[in-house]
């Protein structure tokens, strides 16, 4: 049974550095896993290029923030706005690094903002991998990044479905549903009286589960491939090209290269590159020199999704 | 001699209220009197917009907030930002009420960012109307609105220019430097002997100056028409229709007939009303509304400029 489409599909809401450009906005990308939105990073103009992109506001309830430059940030008090203006009244979790509480809270008051809503902030520590979040159908981690200020990379690892059961076989061994809740487990039926429905036989196989990682902003270092290995899509940033390699150690950010050497070395299957410097007014060259290293790649632009599985 | 168009000249880069749309972004205007850029509000996207539209970030150096509601503020961090990474000098006026010190100061502190330029915080009372800046060109006051938090309206008004000389009068008269000084001045000369060059004889007017006011965010009060008495051009903010007075006197905004009110009352030449709740997928009936007091009414758009003189 083909894989359902857009049960894990990735958009790309902005691909600047720091200084966005008349047609970068800076970083935000929307994961919808099985329509679970999940915003991660949120630079100024976030919520614009949400309505642009018709990405839903109501099915955002986890907001993840790798790291509190303004670049990856300054959406987020205007949507916490609009969240509260459009009436919402579920729940908002925020994972972002230390201080995060503290700033919010001081937000809320000196702009003296009710919200309507719950907003339950998780400050992450940015040590090792840790498991921030985990529902039926995804596990999410943060690991560290090496950047100026404490930063996390998230890891989005889809959740293996069970096993799907064909419609006629249900009928043909008048399955009930207890059986079929055991078969989509992949376990076999003995009946009493010794008769077998074999999962094997009346069922398919799930697809097989995806995975993103996010790495921005960072410095190239060696046990990042670690924490990404193997995943399906890697998202790393490549601010720089190799004319600017000095300054991509000097501001702990990476070059194109370096971000295709962690997909190298971290065996993915597709990179995607972005946070470009706005010396660059087109990605062309960066993408060019990523490939040199891993085929694979390809130039963040806004508004392109991806779409996994 | 015609005016020198463009010397004047108002570009509206948003025209939502708190919620944007996919087509309207929060309040920002550009104000270029003689290629000094006064960027009036300032929420967020407002430096995309800057782009957008061809603002030249260098030629800005002074910045006025209404208040310090997010729609008209969100935007400065980031422009901070900016300004701070294109390596701006050029000492930079923010203008705003109580407490935008505090709040400008924390913020470079929480987010540890070191300007490479001076920014002077003049901190304004909303009270009376009051000269703010006064340059060669131009004189800038603020005047109190009345809102949830403490909120000023601005108005900006050209300084009449100095006569012009028509230049084959120079030749013909043997007009000395210090002679046409006085002569720009509107002073006829009289030369020793008794011979007098006549002022209207050798000089052309300048043309009539021109005045903008800015009112947003605002409840209708009677006084309001006096401190925007006679200007070319004004702006108010019409939040609301008709069908929507009680909600406009409850979060003291306007509707349009009380905008249209207010530039009647004013005897102003010409009416931009911005500031529309998302509830209005179009400005239309807010226009029509307004026009049927005071004709000369346009609903505001991105990207419009009106060319005053």
């Amino acid at each position: 049974m083909p894989r359902g489409r857009m049960s894990f599909r990735l958009t790309i809401l902005g691909t600047s550095s720091a200084l966005p450009t008349s047609d970068r906005y800076p970083t935000a990308h929307v994961l919808n896993v099985h329509e679970r939105l999940f915003l991660i990073d949120c630079g100024e103009g976030t919520q614009m290029q949400m309505r642009r992109y018709h990405i839903r506001f109501g099915k955002i309830n986890h907001i993840f923030i790798s790291h509190l430059h303004g670049d990856h940030f300054f959406g987020l008090y205007p949507l916490l706005s609009s969240f509260n203006l459009m009436g919402r009244k579920t729940p908002l979790h925020l994972y972002a690094p230390s201080p995060v509480e503290e700033l919010v809270s001081r937000h809320l008051s000196d702009f003296d903002i009710n919200l309507g809503f719950g907003l339950e902030i998780h400050s992450l520590a940015s040590r090792d991998l840790t498991l921030i979040l985990n529902d039926k159908r995804v596990e999410v981690f943060s690991f560290p990044l090496r950047h100026r200020i404490p930063t996390c990379g998230f890891l989005f690892r889809e959740k293996r479905a069970e096993r799907n059961i064909i419609p006629e076989m249900i009928g043909k061994h008048c399955l009930t549903i207890a059986e079929i809740a055991l078969l989509k487990r992949g376990e076999d039926i003995i009946r009493e009286g010794g008769e077998v429905v074999s999962c094997e036989a009346v069922t398919l196989s799930p697809p097989e589960p995806v995975s993103y990682a996010f790495c921005s902003d960072t410095a190239w270092f060696p046990e990042l491939s670690e924490y990404v290995r193997g995943v399906d899509l890697l998202y790393h940033e490549a601010t720089f090209g190799d004319d600017n390699e000095n300054l991509a150690l000097r501001t702990a950010h990476s070059t194109a290269r370096q971000a295709a050497t962690v997909a190298r070395d971290a065996d993915v299957k597709k990179l995607v590159i972005g946070h470009f410097s706005a010396r660059y007014k087109t990605a062309d060259i960066l993408e060019k020199e990523a490939r040199e290293l891993f085929a694979a790649t390809e130039a963040a632009r806004e508004g392109t999704s991806y779409i996994l599985g």
